[in-house]
């Protein structure tokens, strides 16, 4: 077997996110679920931009976002993702790779303008995100290296991913050669209306035992197991996977690794100001933890501090040190 | 005389601020002068850009700061800046023009990439800039619209301008516009080594009664003077122009108006963060109260209110509602 020798390997949407503040009514007017996440076109994508306040650019995308803050934990870490050929593509190249994360997708120009997340932030520090794929959706199979993945400890997938259908199949190639070569797989659900559009693909690949380590938060459990009970759902759906982690906000995550289960509280804040990156980088702090082999609740509480420091300032990357933050959890 | 509709008319370099921390040992290593501005060229800018951490992209340029913040105070305000045909042209256009700012110069597709300014923010908050002018030095002279300038109460102009040849040509023609409608003329210097470059341009312009309103920081004001004492360099440089206002960072501002002088304490902050964007701000505070008619210590202070809001954040344009800070000194 090849050598394990990069913590985490991801595979995402290489996204620029687009913060702007926003009213609840701008939301209302749009049509937009508060919280959410919906794809747009990008036609929409310009209607919106252009009714939009200034924004802050900053390089996000789910997955980008969990090794983002694994590489500010130490950990080694690799990007799999689509970026077209222009300056966004150049923004997200730079930031991904300043942070020392092993980014080798090349940009294309035949696919299309770089991805990008129009984040509206309301006063309640909430994120309501429209999505124009751009490139990000023209992942395809040639960007998966075997040899990569084979390196890998754990590979890392986002569901949002998975609505596209180049990336998806990429994405099942992923797992393919990650079983074939003991790469554990690690999938968070991404968003409940995710949930809805591949429900059953989900359940597929639980049933068949694809997943290793499967991130969800409250409303996306629920989804999946079609339960409108949270301990139902963590059941029901804990007995389908190795480890189970369900992040609840403020009321802090639930997690399950074959029989122990254990909860943390969220880390205490001193001001909320953008949640954008919360599940996220909860993903980094866990899987770090999970990477060094750190029992279930250091893992779950790595992700608490993780996710804390994210929704203090605008943007879904770490601004501080997080291993400081984690301090002797990380030794 | 041409109506005079439009409160402050703004001519400047349309950039993008790339935000990074960054160290001090950073900044030695690459030879920056903590604080300043320096022009580079696109190779340095690439160089630079791969050796930075992760960026904040945020709509800056130092006029267009000001105009930004006039707009939130609620003032009716036009800009004049040269943008390239690319990903951060749009950035910058869609970010001033939702604010309500009146900006009309066509992107050119033949004049490079759009400006954008590496901002450099070390853990005192202080910004250390590297410009790379790109399109915005080819701002020429078709772009200064002879009825626009005519209809503004106040013509606004960044000493950074004076650097690019056709910009200075440019903001020359401006001026004698101004002059001739009617329109008074406010200037700042922007940045010692600019005082610099240019201080035989600077007296001649107060010598011959070209500017009305000059904007100062301390550094900037003894260099403009020559002189190593901020009272000998006030005197002397505000016998030459009828307002004269110099901004001294935590001490406040003084200023001059006539025979009348006045001061002010630096607004009380939570938190120091990034000092990028206090002096634009600050003008354009000011430049409220003197649009709106306002005595030169209500003006002052609403420099300082400003200036206060954009140094407790990242980025140099305003996030709070300043007409609200401003309260009842604007009304």
């Amino acid at each position: 077997m090849t050598d394990k020798n990069v913590d985490v390997l991801a595979i995402g949407n290489a996204i620029v996110d687009v913060i702007a503040d926003s009213g609840d009514a701008f939301l209302e007017r749009h049509g937009m679920t508060k919280g959410s996440m919906r794809l747009i076109d990008s036609a929409e994508a310009e209607r919106l931009y252009a009714d939009m306040g200034p924004g802050r650019e900053l390089s996000g995308g789910s997955a980008a976002n969990t090794v983002a803050g694994l590489a500010a934990l130490g950990l080694s870490t690799g990007f799999i993702g689509q970026l077209g050929d222009d300056d966004l593509g150049k923004i997200f190249t730079h930031d991904i790779s300043s942070l020392g994360v092993d980014f080798a997708t090349a940009p294309r120009s035949d696919a299309g303008p770089t991805a990008r997340c129009l984040i509206l932030v309301t006063p309640d520090a909430q994120r309501t995100m429209s999505t124009f794929l751009g490139a990000a959706q023209q992942l395809d199979r040639s960007t998966i290296d075997e040899e990569r993945i084979a390196r890998a400890r754990i590979l890392y997938l986002e569901g949002y991913l998975w609505d596209p259908e180049e990336p998806r199949a990429a994405m099942q190639a992923a797992i393919e050669i990650a079983r074939a070569t003991g790469t554990r797989i690690a999938f968070t659900l991404s968003d409940s209306f995710v949930v809805e559009r591949h429900r059953d693909d989900f359940l597929l690949l639980l049933d068949e035992k694809k997943i290793d380590i499967l991130f969800a938060n409250e409303m996306e459990i629920l989804h999946l197991a079609q339960e409108t009970g949270l301990e139902a759902a963590f059941d029901r759906i804990g007995a389908m996977v190795t480890t189970l982690v369900v992040t609840r906000s403020e009321h802090g995550a639930i997690g399950r690794s074959g029989g122990e289960r254990a909860r943390v509280k969220a880390e205490p804040i001193e001001r909320l100001v953008d949640t954008t990156g919360a599940g996220d980088l909860f993903a980094a702090g866990f899987l770090a933890g999970e990477a060094l082999g750190k029992p279930l609740e250091d893992s779950l509480r790595l992700g608490a501090i993780a996710a804390s420091e994210v929704i203090q300032h605008y943007g879904a990357r770490p601004e501080l040190d997080l291993a400081a933050l984690a301090g002797p959890l990380l030794r």
